[in-house]
């Protein structure tokens, strides 16, 4: 039995069934402070999201001398707010669940590459304004076009299969990408600028990184082609929502004002809350408040794996996602 | 060499090839005033969109005695403002282009299913509130939902294409479709109400008839399961890209509000244009103005269609979209 604390909430199935397996789940919120002064050393395990931040003071003092805690459950992908380091030289195991946003994050972004090509957003706020505004909604289509992903993992090949079901041309940039993983319907391209200079239709799927910020900049979108691979002058669209920092906003908005970028839509920002972003004003770009992750199903999924993660470290087994 | 006259617009890249073929095209709106005084009478073919009504006394004017409007070209699909009886007493022939928006409209449903279950139009106006709502902006996903389809013509086999590679199970409920056109992933329903208690998702590609009209009620909403194959609790959600009347828009604001329905998205109107209609006012309800055909890439095979139908006209042939 585990005495398990969760500071940023969990489906409410996966508590349930937590405790119906015995294990003690408490449910609330520690500031910084509180982390710092040992508040989860009564605790096995930790289960957190992305607003509690696991320093290594928070690590050490609730870890070791009298501290019991001995996991760290991100639920989740991103552990850029755990310090891994030093969770390891505690011996505090640190967890993830990384398939289980994945298909919500894949249907984001086709829900918004969609909405932007068909001015989705946009008319449904003139149509609320009591304009009929027909004539300025015509879009484009996604079949013919060439998409081009950043990154091609777990989510962008989601992407992709999607994409390439509806008549896109595949293409990615993924100098990390075990070649075993890249389908043989994508073309992947040495270098970015190559992937830029080829389609009009981007999507962002890596992670934040001193490499990747700013990578789609509007140096990159001017190479972009705003036709399609079937002669159609679509424009230029961008979809984000991987991590905030990667697409450089001041740049994307210029880019949007001249023209060279026909939409945007991000679901994710540098500074988050994002209230007061500049790019919020523009009539052709789309945004959602970090939601990639946000569907019943994945919270179901991701409780799904606590427990089995919560299970390994009963009988004492080395979780599959297990990061140290 | 024909003499064509184009009373709702047309892609240029038509009107161009037109005249480089050595055809006549002239390019302006006629009244009804006009039409009915033969404004047409000097023309072979007339071309129009859904803003020229050719009734009776129109059609009989222009093509009799010396009148020489031989063809009607419709560039679109519907034909209900052409008297179809009429023309086929006078001689001349209709015509329309049934294939050109058939991907358009396709990808219009799947965007706006898409923007229901993420709230991506809800989210976009109040990030430019400047609200971070993200808590309230969980959605669904449609993997592991069964989708039904009203209507299984082309439309609506194009979005089962694309729902099914999605992980969507598909259903339909069409009296009178050909059996050799159901894919065998798809579930055929004899009655319609089966088919709202079997599915989440509604999307309607049927024709607007007395038979249809009010289809979608607040009754039938009632049936709907409100629970994902996958066992989420995903609630009921609405797509309306085919015709204004099917459903019963009084009807489902009720459902809205009841919670009987959780989205609904419409592209057509029982009366258009639809500014002030009650629905736009709801915060869980996404409008576009009659888009469904409006991309660059129909209006191009539109005006590649109209190209053949006018040659087939030239040569003394019957095009293969006559309806007459």
């Amino acid at each position: 039995m585990a005495r398990v604390a969760v500071t940023d909430g969990i489906d409410e199935n996966a508590a349930d069934k937590l405790r119906g397996l015995g294990h003690e789940v408490v449910i609330g919120h520690h500031d910084l402070d509180s982390l710092e002064n040992g508040s989860l050393s009564n605790f096995d395990i930790v289960v957190i999201r992305s607003a509690t931040k696991l320093g290594t003071k928070a690590i050490n003092v609730n870890s070791s001398g009298s501290g019991s805690l001995s996991m760290i459950i991100r639920a989740g992908v991103g552990v850029d707010n755990i310090d891994i380091d030093a969770a390891t030289s505690c011996g505090v195991r640190v967890c993830n669940t990384p398939g289980a946003s994945t298909n919500a994050v894949v249907e984001l972004t086709i829900g918004l590459l969609l909405s932007s090509v068909r001015n989705v957003a946009r008319s449904d706020r003139r149509m609320r304004c009591g304009e009929w505004a027909k004539k300025e909604m015509r879009g484009s289509e996604l079949r013919g076009k060439r998409l081009g992903l950043i990154g091609y993992g777990r989510i962008a090949r989601g992407v992709a299969n999607i994409g390439r079901n509806m008549g896109m041309e595949i293409h990615a940039f993924d100098p990390y990408i075990d070649q075993e993983l890249v389908d043989d319907y994508c073309t992947l391209h040495e270098d970015v600028d190559s992937l830029f200079r080829t389609c009009t239709h981007i999507s962002v799927h890596c992670f934040l990184s001193p490499e990747t910020r700013n990578l789609v900049n509007s140096r990159r979108v001017s190479l972009m082609p705003k036709i399609g691979a079937d002669g159609i002058e679509c424009g230029n669209h961008i979809v984000n929502c991987a991590r905030g920092g990667i697409v450089h906003e001041e740049e994307i908005l210029q880019s949007l004002v001249a023209g060279e970028l026909s939409t945007a839509a991000l679901d994710v920002f540098d500074v988050e809350p994002a209230t007061g972003n500049d790019l919020l004003d523009f009539d052709r770009f789309t945004s959602t408040p970090h939601i990639g992750a946000a569907t019943m199903e994945a919270q179901s999924r991701i409780g799904d794996e606590i427990i089995s993660i919560v299970s390994s470290f009963e009988s004492g087994n080395i979780p599959d996602s297990a990061l140290n």
